[in-house]
């Protein structure tokens, strides 16, 4: 199928072809729910907080100091920070489109002027390199993160294009003259290497959509089949840090740095889609697969290396040093989102839902003004709080810090939020479908024009009931498809049209579907079921053997030891050794007031002052353990309590 | 008890005090057996080995340029490479006391010579310092290493001045200019602060007693006493990385890079014996007791994080991750065997035994040219041949490798294994103790001037059997001590009399002694029960929950996958897929034409190409698993039959 590329929907992503239609923010609005809180919270705290961080760090004044002259004297903040102003940017425009906020607008008006003013003549723009004192443009292709920075402007600048055609305040051109330089410098006998950081590429291609340029998809294009060739320096990680140790269209799995990974594989499915490649989507639906099925946490969460904040091989996916970056997942439902678009499978909304559910959702704390930067799935040490008035390192995995020296998933998570509209339906030539559940109301057209307004109405993922109604009239017949998650076996599909009687039908994993010509006041009721369960993995992971997960509807669950005083108090324990609690697998989880609840048994942990490795020999305890019925806690909600120790993963008592 | 200071033996140690005495190297000599073997590999491969690569690499001719004026062009090799040319020297001294190799001494005479012309008139010696062009002396105490290769300059020259004293090759003198350098820049009133990377500590305090100087003494004092103070810079690994958190007598346990902190202890052990100062040895026994109870694998290993080369939290310790780097066994041994000597606990030789049979015994390969620089308990893809031609990165947990670019494992073994005869044995007022299993010669004396002459004949590890015969007449009692290792339940010792009759008794682990007046003729056995058993881990230990290990004696076994191929290609399976066994753990470890042999539950593996959590559900297989009986290997012969998977820990089948 063709998509009709006149019209631009106010999305992240618009690609040309491809099996869905993306719907843009001006056709589907969120409208309160789990994700509409997470949305205002966003706009009314975390934007300004970020804004607030990167005027104080000097991140910004970066720009200023060039525009003066007077850099490199003054300049602060690690070699990729201008990235962070620019996702600023285009957290702040999907905002503006979503919000119409004026006084967003022009705070973002005055960033995008500070940043306009720093460009050079030819276009380029960069507060580290290229100056008198700084270091050469383009000299440090590994580390220096210069075509990074512009992926950034340039995805900025999309947004506001996309929500704002018409602002005047220069940020489309800004982003134009340096992907113009970009095509000069790194074209056919240009410099024949790509950037150590993947990000330009998905950038570009949406640059050249979103101003029918082609050569910013042809540049996409050489990025992406240089990337692989060793063009790059090996390192101690190895080049498949930056993915430059096997060509794109030869890889089978993600490897190395997860950010880098699941930006070019994004920008590599916006270049297939573009260019018609079918044997590069192949390949990279393959790559999705084998890293979802091998190394990927059950969060969603990619990367479990501190070390390179990588990948590790299959099945190496240790709870406890998770890396499982905010920011690789945000890539990660970037990447998922593109092969939907392409592909139309559900499986990719599946995975956008568990990451943005858990990981995406786990990185802002309640108040949007503190993050994770890493998502570990296991805390055995109580968290310390992060400094108030300073930057923190960013691999700490203990409570959520204001800002890092290494900021760069706070406003990932920030322009994610404001944009989130965008995944939550699609259209095709036959209907609509629904991918992610919100309370939303739904208003576009068919390709042959025929307009559809839909209300979505749901406590979802608090209750497990979806209702859409349909507000508008259909001459001719059109499917309603709504996804019904992997987990959700036992789901049904109520039928209730505004003439006639109710049906109903189990529906399976995949995709329920509903033909007909719908009339105002039809709903379709899906009913997906959320008691909680508890989940194993594959034995192959390792680090998790011997233990259960527990799961309701599209949240992973985690003891927290703020509830386990209790239980501690009763063998003398501290409350946060999460060590002397094993899971009494043969009671199954209950919801109770509210919470899940499990059962544990609870000893006293001995040890630990001598070798803690012994001879087998059979457990010969006389006195049965206590057990305590204790409440679990969305993993996305965790730390929220104050200092305390997590789990995931649930040993079982044996 | 206090020790003849004015007997200096020839061993890498020798404290004024403490409870037992070291005895040297031409007190104890090994005859054979592994730890001979090994010897002679080291003397007549590895030495060379690395005399060839230092030469290679460039950097023992980075003291040429030094000498000739021409620094800083042309200098190779990072910033602590002058470190391995001095760990070479000193393996080089300990070597030629061990075996009077007239060919080495002139080699090792012909290094000195290069390291000395390179020596600046006040005593500073570093090629990547302090020259026009380069960084000023000191400028980089957190990185620079420029104490650090101090501090093994120094034990090259104790290693020598023990060895061979009247040596006039200038080796000591270059030791004592640097550090009387060292003082007058580093003492009161000095540069309050200390090296990033810990090891002058123990070095001055050697190089003390072995030139009886108290500054050097002092000087360790000052060092140790000014770490945990946060002189040094705040990095994102944090202070603790560099041990610069908590002053060292605050300390509970072992923590940041593993290296830093062995050699840190062991040098603050060596204060406190000095000093006096049992406040500081008291907390380094409970750090060591912490660290060896929660922070350190089975194999003796230690270091869990491959980010920071650090100890990770209590309990964290990863099999498939394990950093366990070779340099922080050796360190682990320095300051186990300072705390033996101090306090005369056999637990610490418990664990100097663990750590030489599986850390330090498998970093070589058997032909003595390559090593492992990191010792993973678990690779789950078949290693690559590493370069043979080029230095590779070193953490690549695969094949060992000839040579890395940070290099200092290889050296470090070299010295370790040329003055492994002083961990042999100890005496004090009352006798001699054996702490360690090999065939040796022991000629030594008492403190009170009684000599002592005996032969140790044993197979150990591969037999049980340890035959101790006295070869001198006592005209008093004295007792003679033979450790019983912790893992040895049930072990015999037989007391055979040259004159009367033989008796035999079970003894306990710890220490087993016989006290009379020993005639040339008395045979004394310890009978060690050798049979393979299955070991588990404390449940705190997530990594390995659900899974044995099987270890033999002293050594920890692992399964291979080239010894998997039958298994492998009953179930169609790849071989070297160690997801596919399980451990039959109703069938006990069995020894079997000299190999000990476990039973397996052997299955296909499904899945690898979706979502790898599922809900819970009972298994229902109606096809037994076929079952096959594979042999291990000592985890220290691991690898050497070419690129292999492998696992110390053994899932058990459900």
């Amino acid at each position: 199928m063709t998509m009709d590329a006149t019209r631009a929907p106010v999305t992240p992503v618009v690609p040309s072809r491809g099996r869905l239609r993306p719907l843009g923010l001006g056709e589907v609005r969120i409208l309160g729910g789990f994700w509409g809180h997470r949305q205002r919270v966003n706009a009314t705290a975390s934007l300004g907080h970020i804004e607030h961080w990167l005027e104080r760090e000097g991140w910004v004044a970066n720009f200023d100091l060039a525009a003066a002259g007077r850099l490199p004297q003054g300049r602060r903040g690690r070699e990729f920070s201008d990235s962070e102003v620019y996702k600023l940017l285009e957290a702040m425009s999907w905002e503006v489109g979503r919000d119409d906020d004026e006084d967003l607008d022009r705070r973002l008006r005055a960033l995008v002027a500070r940043v306009a003013a720093a460009q050079q003549p030819d276009g380029y723009l960069n507060t580290e390199f290229g100056r008198p004192g700084q270091r050469e443009r383009w000299s440090d292709l590994e580390w220096g993160h210069e075509l990074y920075c512009f992926g950034h402007l340039f995805q900025a600048a999309v947004a506001r294009h996309r929500t704002r055609p018409d602002a005047d305040d220069g940020l489309v051109e800004v982003a134009r003259r340096a992907a113009d330089l970009v095509c000069r410098t790194f074209g056919e006998g240009g410099i024949e290497s790509v950037c150590g950081h993947a990000e330009i590429e998905p950038a570009l291609v949406e640059l050249g959509r979103a101003t029918d340029d082609r050569r910013y998809l042809e540049q996409a294009r050489l990025f992406v089949e240089r990337r692989g060739r060793g063009t790059l320096r090996d390192i101690e990680f190895g080049r498949a840090y930056y993915q430059d140790d096997v060509p794109v269209r030869q890889a089978t799995v993600l490897r190395g740095h997860a950010v880098r990974a699941g930006y070019l594989s994004a920008g590599a499915v916006d270049v297939a889609v573009e260019e018609g490649d079918d044997e590069l989507l192949d390949a990279l639906a393959v790559q999705w697969r084998n890293t979802v099925a091998r190394r990927t946490y059950l969060t969603g969460g990619q990367g479990s290396r501190h070390q390179d904040e990588g990948f590790g091989d299959d099945w190496a996916l240790p709870p406890d040093r998770a890396y499982s970056e905010t920011c690789a997942s945000v890539a990660s439902v970037m990447f998922s989102w593109r092969l939907l678009l392409a592909l139309g499978d559900p499986q990719y909304a599946d995975l956008i839902e568990r990451t943005l559910f858990n990981v995406v959702a786990t990185s802002p704390s309640h108040e949007g003004t503190a993050f994770y930067y890493t998502n570990t799935l296991h805390q055995r040490r109580p968290g310390v709080v992060a400094p108030q008035t300073e930057a923190s390192p960013r691999a700490s995995t203990s409570l959520r810090a204001p800002w890092f020296a290494v900021s760069c998933c706070p406003p990932n998570v920030a322009r994610t939020l404001a944009s989130l509209a965008g995944y939550v339906a699609t259209t095709d030539d036959e209907g609509l479908q629904l991918h992610q559940y919100a309370p939303a109301g739904i208003r576009t057209a068919l390709p042959d024009g025929r307009p559809i307004e839909l209300e979505v109405q749901t406590g979802y993922p608090a209750d497990g009931a979806v209702r859409v109604q349909v507000l508008t009239d259909a001459a001719a017949p059109w499917t309603l498809s709504l996804r019904v998650p992997t987990w959700a076996a036992g789901a049904r599909l109520v039928d209730i049209p505004k003439e006639g009687e109710p049906t109903s039908r189990t529906v399976r994993p995949g995709v329920a579907s509903l033909t007909r010509a719908f009339c105002d006041g039809d709903v379709v009721e899906l009913h997906l079921p959320m008691a909680p369960r508890y989940t194993v993995a594959d034995s192959r992971v390792d680090a998790v053997r011997g233990c259960l997960a527990v799961e309701r509807g599209p949240e992973v669950l985690c003891l927290e030891s703020v509830d386990l005083a209790a239980a501690a108090a009763s063998v003398g324990a501290d409350a946060d050794d999460v060590g002397m609690v094993s899971l009494d697998a043969g009671s199954p989880p209950r919801e109770s007031d509210g919470a899940v609840v499990v059962r544990l048994r609870v000893t006293s942990p001995e040890g630990g002052e001598r070798w803690p490795y012994a001879e087998r020999a059979d457990p010969a305890s006389d006195v049965p353990p206590a057990t305590f019925d204790v409440p679990l806690v969305a993993y996305h909600d965790w730390a929220n309590r104050g200092p305390s120790t997590m789990r995931v993963w649930l040993p079982v008592a044996p």
